[in-house]
Protein backbone atom coordinates (compact mmCIF):
# COMPACT_ATOMS: atom_id res chain seq x y z
CA UNK A 1 0.00 0.00 0.00
CA UNK A 2 1.06 3.52 -0.83
CA UNK A 3 -0.26 6.66 0.85
CA UNK A 4 -0.67 10.29 -0.71
CA UNK A 5 -0.89 12.90 2.02
CA UNK A 6 -2.42 16.02 0.92
CA UNK A 7 -1.01 18.00 4.19
CA UNK A 8 2.48 17.10 3.05
CA UNK A 9 2.54 17.52 -0.91
CA UNK A 10 4.37 20.05 -2.80
CA UNK A 11 2.03 22.75 -4.19
CA UNK A 12 3.09 25.55 -7.22
CA UNK A 13 1.21 28.24 -7.49
CA UNK A 14 -1.50 28.17 -10.38
CA UNK A 15 -2.51 31.88 -10.35
CA UNK A 16 -4.69 32.30 -7.51
CA UNK A 17 -4.55 28.67 -6.36
CA UNK A 18 -2.37 25.93 -5.51
CA UNK A 19 -2.04 22.68 -7.32
CA UNK A 20 -0.05 19.57 -6.59
CA UNK A 21 0.23 17.30 -9.24
CA UNK A 22 1.05 13.39 -8.43
CA UNK A 23 3.05 12.24 -11.16
CA UNK A 24 5.72 15.32 -10.00
CA UNK A 25 5.66 14.19 -6.77
CA UNK A 26 5.09 10.40 -6.99
CA UNK A 27 6.35 7.16 -9.29
CA UNK A 28 3.39 5.55 -10.71
CA UNK A 29 4.47 4.22 -14.27
CA UNK A 30 1.44 2.37 -15.41
CA UNK A 31 -0.30 2.17 -12.58
CA UNK A 32 -3.03 4.35 -12.98
CA UNK A 33 -5.26 4.67 -15.57
CA UNK A 34 -5.34 8.47 -14.89
CA UNK A 35 -3.54 11.55 -13.89
CA UNK A 36 -4.15 13.15 -10.31
CA UNK A 37 -3.39 16.16 -8.08
CA UNK A 38 -4.86 17.74 -4.99
CA UNK A 39 -5.54 21.85 -5.57
CA UNK A 40 -6.66 24.34 -3.20
CA UNK A 41 -8.10 27.25 -3.82
CA UNK A 42 -7.91 30.06 -1.44
CA UNK A 43 -10.69 31.52 0.96
CA UNK A 44 -13.09 34.19 -1.70
CA UNK A 45 -10.65 33.27 -4.87
CA UNK A 46 -11.37 31.60 -7.86
CA UNK A 47 -9.57 29.26 -10.58
CA UNK A 48 -8.70 30.37 -13.96
CA UNK A 49 -11.24 29.39 -16.64
CA UNK A 50 -10.11 26.33 -17.57
CA UNK A 51 -10.49 23.61 -21.00
CA UNK A 52 -8.73 20.68 -21.62
CA UNK A 53 -9.83 17.51 -23.86
CA UNK A 54 -9.24 15.19 -20.50
CA UNK A 55 -12.63 14.56 -19.17
CA UNK A 56 -11.72 15.32 -14.97
CA UNK A 57 -13.39 13.89 -12.00
CA UNK A 58 -13.68 15.97 -8.72
CA UNK A 59 -14.33 14.78 -4.85
CA UNK A 60 -14.31 17.55 -2.85
CA UNK A 61 -12.57 16.77 -0.06
CA UNK A 62 -12.48 20.04 2.29
CA UNK A 63 -14.56 23.09 2.20
CA UNK A 64 -17.83 23.43 -0.14
CA UNK A 65 -16.96 24.21 -4.29
CA UNK A 66 -18.91 26.12 -6.61
CA UNK A 67 -18.32 25.32 -9.87
CA UNK A 68 -19.31 26.95 -13.10
CA UNK A 69 -19.81 26.08 -16.32
CA UNK A 70 -21.32 27.42 -19.47
CA UNK A 71 -25.34 26.18 -17.84
CA UNK A 72 -24.57 27.53 -14.78
CA UNK A 73 -23.01 27.44 -11.00
CA UNK A 74 -23.76 24.50 -8.81
CA UNK A 75 -22.48 23.81 -5.60
CA UNK A 76 -20.71 20.59 -4.46
CA UNK A 77 -20.48 19.79 -0.70
CA UNK A 78 -17.83 17.80 0.88
CA UNK A 79 -17.26 14.84 0.34
CA UNK A 80 -18.90 14.91 -3.27
CA UNK A 81 -18.26 14.73 -6.65
CA UNK A 82 -18.53 16.20 -10.25
CA UNK A 83 -17.27 14.92 -13.51
CA UNK A 84 -16.41 17.59 -16.18
CA UNK A 85 -16.60 16.97 -19.57
CA UNK A 86 -14.07 16.35 -22.49
CA UNK A 87 -13.72 20.40 -23.04
CA UNK A 88 -16.61 21.50 -20.93
CA UNK A 89 -14.80 25.07 -19.37
CA UNK A 90 -15.23 25.26 -15.74
CA UNK A 91 -14.11 27.78 -13.44
CA UNK A 92 -13.82 26.51 -9.33
CA UNK A 93 -14.80 29.22 -6.68
CA UNK A 94 -14.31 29.75 -3.21
CA UNK A 95 -17.06 31.62 -2.04
CA UNK A 96 -16.20 31.45 1.61
CA UNK A 97 -14.10 33.86 3.57
CA UNK A 98 -11.67 31.13 6.13
CA UNK A 99 -12.34 28.01 4.87
CA UNK A 100 -10.04 26.90 2.10
CA UNK A 101 -10.82 24.46 -0.68
CA UNK A 102 -9.81 22.04 -1.51
CA UNK A 103 -10.43 19.46 -4.28
CA UNK A 104 -9.02 16.17 -5.40
CA UNK A 105 -9.08 15.44 -9.41
CA UNK A 106 -8.53 12.26 -11.65
CA UNK A 107 -7.94 13.33 -15.46
CA UNK A 108 -8.13 10.74 -18.51
CA UNK A 109 -7.24 11.33 -22.00
CA UNK A 110 -11.36 10.24 -23.56
CA UNK A 111 -11.62 7.29 -26.18
CA UNK A 112 -10.97 8.58 -29.52
CA UNK A 113 -14.76 8.41 -30.32
CA UNK A 114 -15.33 10.55 -27.37
CA UNK A 115 -12.84 13.62 -28.58
CA UNK A 116 -15.19 17.14 -29.59
CA UNK A 117 -14.75 17.43 -33.17
CA UNK A 118 -12.12 19.91 -34.07
CA UNK A 119 -13.57 23.36 -34.61
CA UNK A 120 -13.91 24.32 -38.43
CA UNK A 121 -12.70 27.90 -39.16
CA UNK A 122 -13.62 28.49 -42.29
CA UNK A 123 -15.07 26.48 -45.14
CA UNK A 124 -12.67 25.17 -47.86
CA UNK A 125 -11.93 27.29 -50.70
CA UNK A 126 -13.82 26.40 -54.09
CA UNK A 127 -10.77 25.53 -56.56
CA UNK B 1 -21.34 18.55 -15.67
CA UNK B 2 -22.57 15.97 -13.59
CA UNK B 3 -22.39 15.97 -10.22
CA UNK B 4 -22.87 13.20 -7.56
CA UNK B 5 -23.65 13.64 -3.73
CA UNK B 6 -22.49 10.91 -1.44
CA UNK B 7 -25.18 12.19 0.84
CA UNK B 8 -27.75 10.99 -1.65
CA UNK B 9 -26.48 8.45 -3.21
CA UNK B 10 -28.27 4.54 -2.44
CA UNK B 11 -26.08 2.53 0.16
CA UNK B 12 -26.68 -1.27 0.25
CA UNK B 13 -25.13 -3.13 3.00
CA UNK B 14 -22.03 -4.97 3.03
CA UNK B 15 -21.25 -6.87 6.06
CA UNK B 16 -20.88 -4.28 8.70
CA UNK B 17 -20.50 -1.25 6.05
CA UNK B 18 -22.91 0.57 3.47
CA UNK B 19 -21.30 0.85 0.08
CA UNK B 20 -22.58 2.83 -3.02
CA UNK B 21 -20.91 1.50 -6.05
CA UNK B 22 -21.56 4.18 -8.94
CA UNK B 23 -22.23 2.03 -11.94
CA UNK B 24 -25.72 0.35 -9.79
CA UNK B 25 -26.75 4.07 -9.75
CA UNK B 26 -25.41 5.96 -12.66
CA UNK B 27 -24.76 5.32 -16.64
CA UNK B 28 -21.59 6.09 -17.94
CA UNK B 29 -20.69 3.82 -20.84
CA UNK B 30 -17.54 3.83 -21.19
CA UNK B 31 -16.59 6.85 -19.69
CA UNK B 32 -15.14 6.45 -16.63
CA UNK B 33 -11.72 4.05 -17.08
CA UNK B 34 -12.49 2.90 -13.53
CA UNK B 35 -15.44 1.65 -10.93
CA UNK B 36 -15.79 3.88 -8.08
CA UNK B 37 -18.21 3.92 -5.12
CA UNK B 38 -18.22 5.61 -1.55
CA UNK B 39 -18.66 3.60 1.23
CA UNK B 40 -19.06 4.24 4.61
CA UNK B 41 -17.55 2.41 7.87
CA UNK B 42 -19.79 2.97 10.85
CA UNK B 43 -18.06 4.43 13.99
CA UNK B 44 -16.36 1.48 15.80
CA UNK B 45 -17.16 -1.21 13.01
CA UNK B 46 -14.93 -2.54 10.04
CA UNK B 47 -14.96 -4.19 7.20
CA UNK B 48 -14.54 -7.44 5.96
CA UNK B 49 -11.23 -8.33 4.11
CA UNK B 50 -10.98 -7.57 1.28
CA UNK B 51 -8.78 -8.95 -1.54
CA UNK B 52 -9.09 -8.58 -5.69
CA UNK B 53 -7.19 -7.94 -8.57
CA UNK B 54 -7.43 -4.74 -9.15
CA UNK B 55 -5.68 -1.62 -7.74
CA UNK B 56 -7.87 0.47 -5.98
CA UNK B 57 -7.11 4.41 -4.87
CA UNK B 58 -9.04 5.62 -2.22
CA UNK B 59 -9.68 9.12 -0.62
CA UNK B 60 -10.84 9.80 2.88
CA UNK B 61 -13.45 12.01 2.88
CA UNK B 62 -15.19 12.14 5.97
CA UNK B 63 -13.77 10.88 9.10
CA UNK B 64 -10.33 8.71 9.75
CA UNK B 65 -9.41 5.81 8.15
CA UNK B 66 -7.40 3.56 10.02
CA UNK B 67 -6.12 0.35 7.25
CA UNK B 68 -4.73 -2.42 7.80
CA UNK B 69 -2.67 -4.14 5.00
CA UNK B 70 -0.42 -7.17 5.42
CA UNK B 71 2.86 -4.76 6.55
CA UNK B 72 0.78 -3.26 9.44
CA UNK B 73 -2.30 -0.59 10.18
CA UNK B 74 -1.95 3.36 8.75
CA UNK B 75 -4.14 5.81 9.72
CA UNK B 76 -5.19 7.98 6.92
CA UNK B 77 -6.63 11.36 7.60
CA UNK B 78 -10.01 13.28 5.88
CA UNK B 79 -8.53 14.25 2.32
CA UNK B 80 -5.66 12.14 1.83
CA UNK B 81 -5.45 8.95 -0.11
CA UNK B 82 -4.02 5.47 -0.29
CA UNK B 83 -3.51 3.56 -3.46
CA UNK B 84 -3.86 -0.63 -2.98
CA UNK B 85 -2.02 -2.94 -4.87
CA UNK B 86 -3.68 -5.80 -6.98
CA UNK B 87 -4.42 -8.54 -4.51
CA UNK B 88 -3.13 -6.70 -1.92
CA UNK B 89 -5.81 -8.21 0.98
CA UNK B 90 -7.11 -4.95 3.15
CA UNK B 91 -9.87 -4.23 6.10
CA UNK B 92 -10.96 -0.69 6.52
CA UNK B 93 -11.37 0.20 10.34
CA UNK B 94 -13.16 3.48 12.05
CA UNK B 95 -12.08 3.74 15.36
CA UNK B 96 -14.00 6.33 16.64
CA UNK B 97 -17.08 6.41 19.01
CA UNK B 98 -19.22 8.65 16.68
CA UNK B 99 -17.75 9.29 13.41
CA UNK B 100 -18.96 7.52 10.51
CA UNK B 101 -15.87 7.24 8.01
CA UNK B 102 -16.55 7.48 4.23
CA UNK B 103 -14.39 6.70 1.47
CA UNK B 104 -14.16 7.04 -1.96
CA UNK B 105 -12.38 4.51 -4.48
CA UNK B 106 -11.46 4.21 -7.90
CA UNK B 107 -10.86 0.76 -9.11
CA UNK B 108 -9.57 -1.24 -12.15
CA UNK B 109 -8.09 -3.82 -13.66
CA UNK B 110 -4.42 -3.63 -14.40
CA UNK B 111 -2.58 -4.19 -17.39
CA UNK B 112 -1.80 -7.72 -18.17
CA UNK B 113 1.93 -7.50 -17.01
CA UNK B 114 0.37 -6.21 -13.44
CA UNK B 115 -1.40 -8.95 -12.20
CA UNK B 116 0.22 -11.52 -9.94
CA UNK B 117 0.84 -14.45 -11.00
CA UNK B 118 -1.43 -17.34 -9.87
CA UNK B 119 -0.31 -18.81 -6.94
CA UNK B 120 1.00 -22.40 -7.92
CA UNK B 121 -0.66 -25.02 -5.33
CA UNK B 122 1.45 -27.47 -6.28
CA UNK B 123 4.38 -29.19 -8.68
CA UNK B 124 3.15 -31.03 -11.84
CA UNK B 125 3.44 -35.13 -11.16
CA UNK B 126 6.50 -37.11 -12.74
CA UNK B 127 5.05 -38.66 -15.24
Amino acid sequence: MRTFDSGKSTFVEVGPIQVARWEQQYQFGTTLPFGAMWYTVPPGESSVRDCHPEPELSIVVAGTGFVEVASGTTEIAVGSAFLLDSEEAHVIHNRTADSPLTIFSAYWMPLADQLAEPALVGEPADV
